[in-house]
């Protein structure tokens, strides 16, 4: 059995929406350097932190919040889809070309893996994203999940938040800030898993891919 | 495939250790009801809340961090044993009666999960814990994991926090405050996973038992 870590290290470094100003924080409580017999710490961090999975209350008033989350929808089977090679932002005509229809969760690594964007501190505007009409497509085709590997699903210059709205308006469960720059595409088992964050409108999450179960 | 939630809900009344003074505060940076586009909050967490790992680190000095888990440790087979007829803390005899050795990752379920002590607010001193004995015994057979229905592996009244030093120093993965009260005794697939918190002691983790793999 293989255990793949899909997730970003989470930290003051840790790449940030430009509008986020707070960067993950630590604060220690107590260290066994200053004499304390453990070491205690506490952390500041956005709902939508590195790695992390987006509720439907993010931008859908009253939708359901992260403790509710159905986990048989992060949990399971998964396919990580090959569209390094697409420019701009994936399109409809993308995913039909990589025959993605009837997979429950899809993983889409893109150039953003290949330029290693998640890992990196500063803030990309010109990561690849999902086009309104590959998220309409995606909604058509029954997709159940779908992660991206930057920071959000949305293209950046969409200023009605268009693809969240698609996917969130269907349930379709959205996780963003998965690195994918070491994963082969193919089929895995994906465990991405949130904190249980009671009415909270997203969490920050550790994700997997396992091989070999 | 049967996926089942061994994780306490992260909120204000999530029950913490007496001595740490801050709960899990929630902030909203941006709300729809408020007119933004987007809901968008912060959280203010101990690295030791409801559901979590700690690192090497939370007890001894230069001892690894969070973002450096081998997660071969947290995700695996294991096995939920029947302690709840335990009266007083969890003994080396204890553990022999229940036949655990050969076990790579144990999760004790003990008279905290039938007493719901980790979904109730108030702190109870009460609990059972792994005596030092016990931990002795579990580094001894070769245990990697072990996970406890309760805020800690430690009696209340080990003021030498003996448990986590022989764990800990032996490199024995600790996961603390499961929830197992709905959780027959038996195998199962485990898939604790904690954040990848750079530099951290402890870790709010998602754990999740998958029966039907």
């Amino acid at each position: 059995m293989e255990i793949i870590d899909v997730t970003t290290t989470v930290g003051p470094k840790t790449v940030k929406w430009p509008d986020d100003t707070v960067p993950p924080l630590q604060e220690f409580v107590s260290h066994t350097d200053q004499g304390d017999p453990a070491t205690v710490s506490q952390w500041m961090l956005s709902a939508h932190t590195g790695t992390h999975v987006d509720a439907r209350m993010h931008f859908i008033p009253g939708g359901w919040t992260m403790e509710t989350l159905d986990l048989g929808r992060s949990v399971g089977p998964c396919r990580v889809v090959d569209l390094t090679g697409v420019e701009g932002h994936v399109s409809r005509a993308d995913l039909e070309a990589a025959e993605v229809a009837g997979q429950a969760r899809l993983l889409l690594k893109t150039r953003n893996s290949d330029l290693g964007l998640m890992q990196r501190e500063e803030f990309d505007e010109g990561y690849a994203a999902i086009s309104k009409e590959a998220a309409e497509y995606l909604v058509e085709i029954g997709v159940e999940t779908v992660g991206v590997d930057y920071l959000s699903v949305e293209p950046f210059e969409d200023e009605e938040f268009r693809t969240h709205h698609t996917l969130l308006g269907a349930d379709v469960l959205i996780l963003e800030g998965l690195v994918l720059t070491d994963v082969e595409p193919g089929e895995y088992f994906l465990a991405c898993l949130p904190l249980k964050l009671a009415g909270s409108d997203g969490s920050p999450a550790r994700a997997i891919l396992i091989r070999g179960l």
